[in-house]
Formats: C-alpha cells, sequence, structure tokens
C-alpha cells in the first residue's frame, strides 16, 4: 500500500486520476491539492465523490504533499508543474507529471514549442516519457515520468509499429485528429462556451499544435532519423473521446499489396493489455473506449499506396489520467492493470 | 424604409437581429455597436455575414447612433441600457430596449429583482411591456418598449387566457421550465464550459430567479389582483428552445371539466398570427418553433384539477430577438409579421 | 462465488450489468444470450469488452441458463420475462427482473397499465419489488426481485420520506421528470432519430405513462392510503441521467414553515449508502450521479405551501442495472456496495 | 411566377426545400407528395408550418404532379427518382433530381456506384449536374438537373481551382470528411439512435462511399484525365454541418512556396455569390455556414507539399436544398440569389 497525493485535483484529469485510484487496491489517497479560496472537502467540490470518499483539499503545501506521500500525480497547467518537481525530487518522491514540462529532452525543444524557458532543465534528462508501450523497462526505475499528450499517445501508439519497421519506405505522414473539448482542460472561455461547440465543427492550430513536435520526436526516436508529419486536430461537440484518422503515404516504388498491416500490428502489440488492433474491415470508435485505459485501432492500405489508421482513446483515459495510474503501476511494481480493467 | 441600429450585436439577441433584419423589406440597418477592442467589420465578428452584408462595427457612439438611425434595438445587459435611453430618448428614436431596465412600472420593483439601483426612473413609466399579444394598441403609440424576458414570454402567454378569465378559481400555479443555454448570453463563464453542460441537467435559482416577479406582475395585471407563481428553470443541453410545462390547480369547487382550454386558448388568441394552440392530445416540441417567432402550446386537464399547459418558444426568437422585430413592426405600422414569417 | 447470466445482454440495461459485474469479487459470469443470427462472443457485439471479458453469446437457451447459473438478470422486454420466469423458478433459480412484468401484485393492475394479459398469475405474489431502501428485508429472502422503472425508482426515493410521514397533510403531487434517451430501450424508432433529439425538448405520455401507476402503487404502500400523482415525463438531449422535480403541495393549513425537510429526509435515509440528501440550498445535477447507483436530492420549502424536491438518478444505474446488482448483493448476502461504490 | 411541386417532402432535404421556397418570391408551390398513410397537410406532418403555409400531401400521383406544377423537386431515395423522371421529362417538366440517379453520364458508372441496374439510360445523357460553380451555362438549358450529393459538393468546389489549374503537379488527393447526421437521410435505424451517435464519432465507409466515384468523376473532367482520391467520411454527433479536411499532396519538383492559393481561389471564384475563400490564417467552422447556401474555405500549404484546404457547408443547404433552388433560379433565369441571401 503507497500514498498517494493529486496535485491540481479540481481539473478534468486530477479529478479522473481520483476516481480510478478509489479502485485501486494498493494506493490509499493521502493528499490532495487544488487552487482553491478557501479549503474544502473533495466532495464539496464534486459532489460525484460524496459517501464514496472523503479528503480536504487545500493550495498547494509542498512540505504537507512531501510528508504525507510515497508518489504524486501532477494535474497541472505547463510551467507550473516544474516549479514543484525539484523540491519533490530532492525528497525522493516519485512523480508522475501531466504538463508537457518534462515530455521533451531539451529545453531548447520545450522552449520552441511552448515559447516560455524552462526552469529546470537539469532534471529534463532524468524524465521518462510515460508510454508504457514503448518505454515500460525505463519506467520500472524512473523516478519521474512525463506523461504523454493526448494527441500523441494516440498517434505514437498508431504509428509505432509502421514506423519502426518501415520507415525508409515511407514518404509523408498525415494525422487528422478529432477531439472531445476536455482535451482543453476545464477553463472559462468564450471559445468553449455550450453553444459555441454544439452544432458545431472546426480545425484549429493547423499545422502548429504544440502536440505536433511531441509525436515528432518520438516518431523520430522509433525511425533512428528526422520524421516529419502533418498534424491538423478538429474540435467536436462531444465530451470525450479522440478518433486519430493517420494516412501513411508509401513511396511509390514500395508494394503495398504486400504489406499484412493487421499482422504487423498484432505482433508488434501482443503482450500489450490496453491496444487492440481491430480485424481487417473493422475500424473502432470512441465510444468502444469511453472511461477506459484502451487504445483500439484498425488498418486498410488502398491503391493510393496508403496506409490508413483509425485509433480511438478517452482523451482523459489513456489519453491522460488512466495512463498516468499505468505508469504508477509500473514504477512500483503492482499489476500493470490494476485499477484499469 | 427607416434606418435601424443595433446597440450590442455581438451577443446573441443583438447578431440574431441583424439576421433577422437583412430580410426586412423596409429596414436599412446603418449603425452597429458592441463593446471591441478595435473596429471591425460585422462580417469579421461574425463570418456567417459576409457577402451578405457588410457594415463596421464599433464600440458605441451615441451621437452618431442618433445621427444615423431612426430606431435602435439595445442589446444590452441590464444596468447598461438605462445609461444610453434618455439620451436617445431625448432625441426624439424609437427604442427597443432588450434588457431587463424598462420592464417594470417602478423602480421599487426594478431594484428588489436585479438589486441594483434604477438609473433612470423618470422614464420607466412611459415604457410599453412589449408583448404584443397584450398591449398592441400601446405599443403602436410607443417611443420606448422594453422586450420581455425569455421565460416571462411563454409563461405569460401560456396563462393568460385562463387568468384573464378564472383567477378566481385558480388555487395556485407552478412554473416548470427548461432552457436551452443561449438564453444565459454569450459569457466567458466556467458554468457554460461545453462539458458541464453537455450529458447534464440541472435545475437552478429555484423560485429565485429574476424572471418570476416579470411574470407575476403581468399576470397580476391580467387577474387584477395579485398574482403569485412557483417557478423552476432548468438548463438543459441544446442551444436554443424554451419549453414550459405549467400547472394550473384549481380550486376544490371548481369543475374542471366544464373547462375546455382549446377552446378558451384558441378564442383568446384567434386573432393572432404568433400563437398556435394545438388540438387535444398534441403538445409542442422546441424543434417546432426553433428560428420562428412562433408560441406554440397544448394543453390537458386532469382529476386532480389541474389543468397542464405546455409552451413552446425560441429563446432567441419569440423569447428575445424576433419579438423585439414584431415590437417594431408594430411601433412603425409595418405589416406584423414582416420579416418574421 | 456465484455463477451468473444475463438474458438480453444487447440492449442498454444487459450491457451495463455486464460491465458492473465484471468488477464484483463473488460472481463470475457463466451464461449470456440475446437476440441474435448467430452466436457471438460478446466482445464482437460491444468492442467495448474486448480484453476485458469473453464469453459467447446466444439466442436463449433456458436449459442451459439454468445448468450454468446460479442467478439470473432479465434484461428482457416486458411480456417477454414472464414467458421464462416460471421455469427459472422451478429449477431453483434467484431472479432479477428487470421488466415491469412482476412489479404489481396482481394480474388486472398490469393488465390495466399494460395492456396485455398476464401469462404468470401465480409468480406475482411471490415476486418482492427491488427497491432496497424500501424493501431490504424482504429482498433478502427473494427469489424473484421486480427491479423497479427509472422514474418510479427517483420518484418513490423522492416522496417516501414525505409520504410516509406527512400523508394526511399532502394535498397534491406532481413529478415533473426529465429523461435522458437511453430510458427507452435500444430500438430502431424514428422517434429515437439522433436528429429528432437533439436540439429538442418534448413532453411525452402526459399523465398517461405506465411508470404512474407503478410510482402511485407504492406511495399508497407508504401511504396506507390511495394516493394520485401527476406525472408529466419529458425526453431530453442527452444519454443517460433523469432528473425529477417533484411538487408536493400541503394543505391550507398545514404549516410549511415548520417542516424541516432536510433533517425528515437526512433521519430517513441515514443508514442508506446510496441516497444522498443535500444541504439546504443545494441541489443535484445529473452529472453528479452518472455511472454510480447514487439517488441524489435537494429540499426546498416556498411559501406556496409547497415542498420542491429535486432529485437525480442515472436511469442506467440506479434507475435499473445497479440497483439490478445492490439487489442480487442483498439476495446473496453479500456487502450491499459491493462493485457499486 | 412559377409552380412548383416537392416529391418526397417528408425527409429532410424535401421539407428544406419548402421552407427556403415560402421565402421566393416567384414561386408558388401547388404541389407535396410523400409516402404516408394518409393524406394530411403540411402542417400536421411538420407543425413548423403552422400558420405559415397550408398544402395537402399526399402520396404521389403523377398525373396531379404534372397538372399542377411547372418545375418539380424529386427528394426521393436513388432507384425511385429514375421511376418517375421519364413521365415528367415528356409532359416538358423542368426537374431537379436530388438524388443519385443521373449525376453520372453512363449506367455502367451509376451501376457500379449503386449496384444496381438503372432505369432510364436514355435520359441519362440530358441530365445537368446541378453545381452552378462549374456548369451555368449547361444549368441555364437544362430540363433535368441531378443535383450533387453532399460531400461532392463540398470536395468538388475545394478542390475544382487547384485541380483545373495544376493537375499535372499534383501527386495525391486525401478528402478527410465529417459530416452531421442529417446526411443520412430521416430513417429508422438503429445506427442513428440518439445515443449511438452522442458522445461518439466514427469514421464509415472507408474509401468505399458512393459518393467518392462522383467526386473523381468531376475531378477527372477539371482535369481532363483520370484523377483518383482517397476518401474517408465520419459522423459527428450534430445534426447539420459538413466539414473536409483535404491534402493536397503535390509531385517532389513542384515548388509550393511559389503557390499563392488565396490568389488562386480568390479569382477562380470571384463572380461566385455562394463561395467564400477566407483570408490567409483564416479557416471555416460549420457553424458560419449553417442554414445558408454558403460554401466557405480555408487554405494553407505547408513544407510537406501539401496543400491543405478546410472547406464548411451545411449539408442540407449548399449540400442539397438550397444548392437545388440556387438551380431553379438558374434554369428559370431568376435571380440566382433570390431566397438564398
Amino acid at each position: 500500500m503507497i500514498r498517494v497525493g493529486i496535485i491540481g485535483v479540481s481539473g478534468y484529469t486530477g479529478e479522473q486520476i481520483l476516481k480510478i485510484l478509489l479502485n485501486h487496491a494498493q494506493v490509499k489517497v493521502t493528499y490532495l491539492s487544488a487552487k482553491l479560496e478557501k479549503k474544502q472537502d473533495i466532495a464539496e467540490i464534486f459532489p460525484f465523490f460524496k459517501g464514496k470518499f472523503s479528503l480536504t483539499c487545500d493550495n498547494l503545501n509542498l512540505e504537507k504533499a512531501i510528508e504525507l506521500c510515497d508518489c504524486l500525480f501532477l494535474a497541472l497547467p505547463h510551467t507550473v508543474s516544474m516549479q514543484v518537481v525539484p523540491a519533490l525530487l530532492k525528497a525522493n518522491k516519485k512523480i508522475i507529471d501531466l504538463s508537457a514540462d518534462y515530455r521533451f529532452e531539451t529545453a531548447a525543444s520545450y522552449e520552441a514549442c511552448y515559447a516560455t524557458s524552462h526552469k529546470d532543465k537539469k532534471n529534463l534528462t532524468c524524465a521518462v516519457y510515460g508510454l508504457p508501450e514503448l518505454y515500460r523497462q525505463d519506467l520500472k526505475k524512473a523516478s519521474l515520468i512525463a506523461n504523454p499528450g493526448c494527441y500523441p499517445t494516440a498517434a505514437i501508439l498508431s504509428l509505432a509499429p509502421i514506423v519502426a519497421t518501415h520507415f525508409q519506405h515511407i514518404d509523408s505522414i498525415i494525422v487528422d485528429a478529432k477531439s472531445g473539448v476536455t482535451g482543453a482542460g476545464r477553463k472559462a472561455s468564450l471559445d468553449f462556451f455550450f453553444s459555441e461547440i454544439n452544432e458545431n465543427i472546426k480545425a484549429y492550430k493547423i499545422n502548429i499544435h504544440q502536440h505536433m513536435p511531441e509525436i515528432e520526436k518520438e516518431l523520430s526516436k522509433l525511425a533512428g532519423s528526422h520524421a516529419k508529419i502533418t498534424f491538423v486536430p478538429h474540435l467536436i461537440p462531444m465530451n470525450r473521446g479522440i478518433l486519430e484518422t493517420i494516412y501513411v503515404k508509401f513511396k511509390e516504388n514500395f508494394e503495398i499489396k504486400n504489406l499484412k498491416p493487421q499482422n504487423l500490428y498484432k505482433n508488434f502489440y501482443k503482450r500489450e493489455p490496453f491496444v487492440r488492433v481491430k480485424e481487417e474491415g473493422s475500424f473502432p470508435q470512441t465510444r468502444d473506449v469511453l472511461g477506459t485505459n484502451f487504445c483500439d485501432m484498425g488498418l486498410k492500405t488502398n491503391e493510393a499506396n496508403l496506409l490508413i489508421i483509425v485509433s480511438a482513446i478517452d482523451n482523459l483515459m489513456k489519453g491522460a489520467s488512466s495512463q498516468a495510474v499505468q505508469n504508477m503501476n509500473i514504477m512500483f511494481g503492482f499489476k500493470e492493470t490494476e485499477a484499469l480493467l
């Protein structure tokens, strides 16, 4: 049994982590913090928890967090995490950071992407990117895990098998992503007013979204070479779920007919409990993964020398909170699926 | 042909008024204002208008508004309208105010309801309450029209026939109202964040909503006696539409079997172009009135001595903007249904 | 560990029961049936279950169901349950029936409500109405449990404390109910086509809904006298959730000021794990209970001698499937909250 | 003033045509038919029309349609239109067919796409494809207009300027389309049950949708050579609207930096009243075109030698009904924007 704290529990991802941990046999949640005007029981902030769980939540008190916890989830905006990580690491705490602050190896990459200077360059290199399907061995030994972004989780998992094995044959990659609105976090903004989103669909940050370099960084590692993508995210009138339709174009001389994508992908993920590759002719919808830690994917090739990949995750689960718990399970040697199946 | 201005065109009701006026044969829209950082063409603010209508929109300049317009729609929050009305009236302009500022005859009633002092008491008495079905004759001569609230429009129209004729037999009235979210105006608030509204329903301001006294005031006039209601509004995950389910309880000694509500209502509204009383056994849904100036209503009595009224309006149309245009049509002697049918 | 079967697993309630039981420590799901063209693994019918649970599902084979199960959930339409219950009871199986077939004590009441003759009158009297908050002791000994309807669950729980204690002072009761669409079951009907429901709200079956007599029957028992209600259900554009706004009108001579509804309700439900009475001034929304077995309620009195009750449940959970599991827990002596908190 | 009939008025597109025609100064709607159990006034079928328009609607009677109308809209499923067109043409009526029956020049193309034999091959060649931006001159003289599909309208308009001018430099084209559900027509199907669509997104008919050959046919004409695309449609939880994100990949040796797509497109469409090309950096959302006949498009190039086009239409308007009225306006020499701006 470990003692766990959630810093930033009032946002969507923090709330979701707490919901998951309540079903975890080896975790006791001992500390909660959020930006609040006055301290409140978590069941006052979220009436959902009334009768299920009770704990006072207050503004962050690092000393208390250190005293009360073995492991901390940071459900914080970027630039805030890097202000608390150094103290927590110094106190030998295990950390899973859901912000973008430790997802890049170099401050330069981070700064190019988030247009702000990095305040904790020293710890950038010790952070492990929290995608268990690629980095499970490293995560076992990690003290600081940088939990991936929601779009990158689906994109990297969808592209890893083909990029890792066929990169030299790939001409270009397009990721056309569709997301529910909780991906943007819980914030008062006219852009996310109900009637601006409802009965509407739009593309946004076309080819300039901050998750694009994160995806390219991981694909480049898999490729062993610089990998580029085109990335167009869209906002969909639903609360949760990401569907990515990915177009991998192969070079002219590549015989796509010989590619058996279902075999390749099923083999690549054969030991993975949370990746489900669908049979030929079958494709996922976001509803299939709602509230789960699964990433589902369907595959098809066509005469235009394209591999079309459709993948679905719940942005608040595999795209954030349940993947964070999966990472905790790995880091502490718990059963990886505990509280997640 | 009259020259018309819309003050506060960037909100939902202002935008909607402009959309309606573009189809009005006797109106030329000559002035638009909104709170803006810099002046912009209306088609930049709302790309919807591109290719349909072009006019520069800037922060309010009263002199310009007076110079350029014969008639002004004030699509402003309450407390703001009463700051501009005096100057406009002085300049002999015709005004249709969509805020609550001139809906009450006395400053005391206004202040009790909106908890702020009234700044233009003098003009309170000259304002006419803009419900054409009740005040058509007065509206013809009005210079200042106080356009009704959205909930009050549906509630008063639904109750007028029975209250005007049977008040002495009525024991009590309950209005259970359900509204889409545009009723709250366009504002950045976490309460109206898409995922707080979507897949959720809640009651709010139970029996303390500011529209309750507005309804009671009008019912009291119809009754010739002090009328009270119980009012419970609910927020529904849709953009537009109000459905009110109204329970009129009669006194024990009243024989409800003798009441023929369809006859009573059809007769009461027989000359009204925008009230549709449904046949026995038939009830409205909000979709039937979407984008229209209609108020639909269905009626049923039961053994509990209740008259149940279900009424539907589009909150941005008959509940605000199209009713405002109907009022303008009356005030200027245009065909009342112009641009509205 | 008991062996459990779900008959009718392809509907919303059957699917939901299976989801819940996968987290139940003392249950092994051993049998699934549904109306199918050919037998399929449940993970083919609902890709959600892939990697979580696998079992072949076929058309109902009663012999097999009897051989493989100790307990059976019937997630069937009304009139179908009563065709299978006799054989299951004869084989000494424990049954939780989610249809309406055994909710009434007499065939006459059932037939008046569902306009079809009852085929298993003999077993009507042995069925226990599955509302644990009222019938826990009887449920412990039951072999056949008639799981309540969704609207009745919220209405009866909301009214039980006041009807049981103040019935003689009550003049009349109105239940204005709002439901998401899964309450209607999964069926191909133009009425539930997405764009007929989305951006729309309507009342339906006004005062003639089949759940009204079910509510009145239970209130009458609590009152010790014939109790009548007015019941108006509404269809809301959301998947799940019921909000009921209930107006209890007291007789003129009753001093409602002396009623302390929060105290009365909190006391009535003080030992109940799944009823949450909110503090004065606070009211539930359906989101608070989504995916849970809770019924939340808020209370307010007003000068019209009304007690206003707002209550929220998830129609597929406390209104159907999780209440069915709660009933199973009680019937088998398991911890009542197992798999439900 | 012409006399117009709508055959199949009970579907989404037929209903929408009627709504538009009520605002048309030169049209009198004289005939309505739909598949009905008994004849009804249109205001009984759609309460929306009550007080706006009244006309009896009955099962199709071709003789009556011919007698009463100069022009007929066929809002029929494919295979049904071709059963009525021959008689109408013989009677010298003007026809706008919204089905797919006359969109292909050859029966073979139609049959390859719709897997059914064509029953009116003779008239295939006289039909004009109803995309005014490409075929205005032909439409002026047409007797039979084949109104384009919804996806093809957006795709062809989005691609025409670049395909017509740069086809030899284009390597490949991907159309990733997102549509609201009314695109599927009004039909009782479990696939379109509210809760199967709400809070869900999925791709469907990946690269096998019947609109793909329709798009390719038109692009091939523009290119003067065989043009192929990859087409992936998605179903979005909203009633109306199509957004297409289109990726045009250029050949390696093409210098995309020299392409000025805004100039090219603005020039191509400079005389078009219903195509709006957005400024660089600006992209459309479906809300901007809701209820209008506009097609909005935004353009961007990137380093991957891609031209990214985002285009938005209302699938029931420019994608069906308002485009049909635009075609009627052209065919009869009315002002092209009549009833549409």
